[in-house]
């Protein structure tokens, strides 16, 4: 379990949470490396979430982060750990109909590497009772991305906030509930535009669709501290159990379909990471652009 | 019958109707409650609805206004008239397992008072056939904002025209279809922000999306007056069969949600009002607020 | 209150319960009125419901019945309540164009004694969490027969079980959602032929489809016994707690569907009532079958 | 076969066709007749549409124009052609129940130069696996508007381009798929001001809601050059198959909506057009309008 | 209009049609072809549809056939008609890539000669309002036996009575909405079991879950009357409007689901019947099997 | 990579295939397991249909199997591998309130060894275009059971044929899209009855419903060897690619459902894995049953 438990205990350091009843505040924590996160980070956001759900008296989910980023996404580096194998000549893809057991062994790889995971984050979000706010102090890219248009409230510091997903660039599909999220939010055409050429989904793109406010600042903690201060002025006045009740009858209305498309996009995607696409367009990122990159 | 002749005579003084072909003009004509409406007042103004729809040479269904508000809500003075009920000991609310029959009760009370009117309006305006054409003279409130949701058209006197949806603020959850109406016509993080704290649509949320023009008038009989000619200039050109025709089409797509929305909107808000809580939030209003109101 | 307290205390007479962890029984006892039920009656029939509900222990909600009939439906008799009302001129159905007030005022009034009652009901046993089980003593007729078709598992005593839904006969429509179960559980032409004609749906009609297994006994107190005899032999090797995670998974496919079925159905009904067909051949029924009755 | 080749003929001139891998690129070639399309052309068009479906080589189908408008719509003059069978007596309309048989043959000859076209054209927009590009120089009118709407990405030469859905105006319905595309994309209220009043549809009403991208400028032949430089450049970082791939994901939401409007329409329509109100009123813009049309 | 008239003259003798309130009666009469039916005669029939979709004293459509058979389904002799055409070297299909301009003219023989009759035809089968009663005196197979698959009520003379879709056998797909209601009515395996392998679907497959009553008769006509007989008799207890409003209730649930399958059968067909299949099909059937067929 | 190799080697021998056109025959060949899987060889079942997937010439693709039970489910001795961590105390389930660095690890331990792999089979079934055939020698359990309810035909050896789906008894929910295919296949509430009390579902409930043929063998090698011929047989008159275009239209009915359906399963069941009853119940099984298990 050694290997398992380094990776949980960075997770721990770089999200962390604080309860300041009725919102739960998780906080991407690690503006060093501008909050990009592995699988065991997403699966430990998720297990926060989970404690959220699980307190009756947290009404209020609250993603806050640090830094320049909200997020740069899913970690790309460890695919360098997978280097060897990836590199050998035993992963590379061949016809399944040369060697089945070969494709099924890869299958068997990207379904915990990328499956599982994706799966669960976007259900975790998809099907979260509490309400979601995100309060973006900067861009988002990525599955990172993809959660915070699954928020029901997304605040903004100021308007050099833009959300990021480069799917077609990666050689990947669309994630996390965007193939609803994005035209239900954005429109249909305008997603097309930004999912086609993996273009920049720009503050006016988002404004009144996405972000509701935008507080025009520049410092991120003191955004993360004005945001909290609102709501807790803002819901001075309301019934709190509406708030929860109103949700679930609002997301009714979309949470089959949103399930649905998780189910789908995970599914799609698999063959894409299994002939290998991704890996060689992420490995020409980290090449290429390893100090010019975002 | 004594009394009830009473209430529904006072709902034909406050809600006057008129037909001028192809046109069924429903006015709300009570400014000096600013056009609040008791539940007879709402199963009339569905009565007049009906009379429009079995009308076969009527094509457009126009609500008119008088006076500062388009209608402020529901009365919800009709809660002082159960007040010694409300008030005794009786009517509070007890674990259903303390006591079935004194729940069973309440349950009774607000089926009558609550369910039954919110489900018959709701549904009248969702099943509508006639293109129903709201002409925003002010504010709306509650109720009878959602049903200025459900209409196809909605014009505006002016920019002070805003809609209020306060169902956290009073411990109620979405009315008249608004769990529907709000997401699709004014988008997902948007409907989050105003239903989760209780603000006010303003217009500028609403324009485009909800109102199509911006008369820019403060006469509110003029206003009518005007909106009314405008309509009659826009239809000389069309084949009037048509628009109910394309009517019927486009509202496919969405009635179905609709009276789901409906229904699961009633059945979920009547545990609330039987455990008391709107019922005590009204009554602050009222005490609280009596001048200020609004 | 006093009237309504009588009610209410007959309500408790004819239906009683009990509970039996992990069970909550609830027993139609009033063999003599062979279980006929007043909207007190649904509404404390839905009370208990909810208190099995929110009893966490309980897994299971049975109904069980007494005497002959599991239940002869809707008591009709309160239509004589209102026989001096109905009677009268003023109750008599005008063209809403002659009188909307008229009419407005048998909406009110229906909709108080039919909408809300049956849109309750119909709703309480849709979102029920727990698994609802059916002991079919004998024959079932309208609401009572659509809220036996909600149930999960229905068992019968014997062959001679048959479901009633005579809504064609009534000058009424579906019921309690039969619109969809009928169909769901039937088959589409099935339910045709029994819906349109107002047919009796046989126990071969049932079995299999509706009723899983027929206990072919004659005593309606030791065919309750034994039913939950085998209920808890059968719950001894399951996880309980899976039974109603799968109840929620399952009834995910069909609820939406009924709850809009449930909405539809009131509001199409309502106008038959206002128009008082019904009435007169609740009349009839009354008059020229009252010791041949059923 | 000879009057048959001859129109054939007339579609090939009028709408040109060139592969430019990835892309398919059509072009509407007629600016004399302002691109109106007649039923030819149109199933003409769809015929160029399953040869860029069949080309795997093909990522991206284009649509562009030339002159001053995009299209004029349909070529109401075949009217004319039929004008001796439809001023004759035979063609006039009379209740069925007079004489089947003639409605019986008005039924057939609308079915072929209406119905058919129409859901055919329709479906093939709707279920085109490539990226659809349409690349608006100017106005474009009824079912040519439908298909545009049905496009994934559309770019406007200036904001002198409108959409105009004159079918309240001809007697007639939604067309095209536009009961699900309108008010997807413009918005439900803003959709029936369109419909209802035939309204021309203008730049403001379609931007960053339909048009993506206003290129400014005033040369056809220029913007056409323009866009496919651009598109050109925008593709050239990313992965194409999953372009495609991203696109059936998101269409899979919308697909099966536009399948039942497009047969809803066609057969709403059918009747419309069986008893004569959209010929009268074609003939009526021919003679009247035949210097000022558009 | 010479040769158009004649075919309509010929469906007026092959079908006939009688008003015996509340029930239109429509008999397919030509024993002598064993109701094979041309494109003009299933227009024909749905033009009677209309008529009685139109009486207001309608209720119940009858379908009842002579002879042997209830109909053997389209009559694919029209394919002779075409045969200098379909043989001529002009007719054979190349690919599209090749010269779209004949495969346009192709898309345009067989828009109008299947695309369109079935479109509509299926259309006027789901959305008839009346109760549509099948009285089926023998076999039925195709186009027609998809329709009886529509009707709300089957009746059978014998259980020699069967269904054939020999869809695969002819190189076509589902029909008819086929692709939904055998699912729904059969069950999806036994379905896929009988079109995948073009079977006979028998009396023992149909019974309860298409037929409701088996009159075990001989004789065609006594077998009509009868049926009439006991519908009559059936009905006379029952509130006829309750029974229309019931059908617009129940088939709420299913139809959307059909118009999609309408629209997305017969736009996958068309390409199969470009590409010939069928009609080489037809053509062995016709030539082979003439004095053996069915 | 090396003890993975030999478990997919291990796979390789337990499942073999062999194509013989048009038909890609699948056999699970470890009689003396009872044919039950671990996750690697369902990961390879998935393998090889995508290799009939991919092989256009393949348009059944037929499951046999081999000795008593077509399949006894997922290997559940995997559990014992794990057996020290899941034994040891850091295994044990916490409150995430306790210790979210634990859950989150249990979360993705889970995620890997049974939410991977069951959204892959399940999808793998679900979009798989050809026709999916099950030739039943023996019962069929777990996974595996909701694999074969994914298949379009199921035949059977004998009258011993049963299905067990053991969820309820096993501390889980309903898997592989069994919450929507036992429902549309047996019926709802013949599906609780199995479902909640985890019965097997009977040869005499399968009949016509899922097994649409009963060959009434003995022999599994000349069961799997008569079907075959049979279906050389019924194929030999139908046009193939029919059958993968209808059952494409056929299953666009459902495959939105099922997917959906296939995500709230895994999601729903990963807690109660972390929860660990699961285990403790297979354990239990495991210890028990070891000799009398089946």
């Amino acid at each position: 379990m050694e290997p398992r438990d380094k990776e949980v205990e960075a997770s721990k350091r770089k999200i962390t949470y604080k309860v300041d009843l009725p919102f739960f505040i998780i906080k991407l924590n690690s503006p060093e490396t501008l909050n990009c996160m592995t699988s065991h980070d997403y699966i430990y956001l998720c297990t926060l979430l989970q404690m959220a759900e699980e307190n009756k008296e947290v009404y209020f989910t609250v993603l806050q982060s640090s830094g320049r980023f909200f997020s740069s996404g899913a970690d790309f580096r460890f695919i360098s750990k997978h280097k060897d194998f990836l590199d050998s000549k035993e992963s590379k893809f061949r016809d399944a109909h040369e060697d089945p057991a070969k494709v099924s062994e890869l299958n068997k790889i990207w379904l915990d590497a990328f499956v599982s995971r994706n799966l669960f984050v976007t259900d975790a979000f998809i099907n979260h009772s509490k309400i979601l706010i995100a309060c973006m102090n900067g861009p988002v890219v990525g599955l990172t991305a993809a959660l915070c248009l699954l928020c029901d409230l997304v605040y903004s510091m100021n308007d050099k906030v833009y959300f990021q997903c480069p799917f077609a660039k990666l050689g990947l599909v669309c994630e996390g509930g965007t193939s609803v999220t994005l035209p239900l939010k954005l429109g249909y055409n305008l997603s097309f535009e930004k999912l086609m050429f993996s273009e920049n989904i720009e503050f006016n793109d988002l404004k009144d669709r996405v972000i509701v406010k935008n507080y025009q600042m520049q410092d991120t903690e003191k955004f993360n501290e004005i945001v909290l201060k609102d709501l807790k002025n803002k819901i001075s006045k309301v019934y709190l159990p509406s708030c929860l009740a109103m949700k679930k009858i609002l997301n009714n209305n979309i949470n089959s379909d949103l399930e649905r498309a998780n189910s789908r996009e995970v599914n799609v995607a698999l063959p894409y990471w299994v002939r290998g696409e991704p890996v060689r367009r992420f490995q020409a990122l980290l090449l290429g652009k390893r100090n010019s990159r975002l």
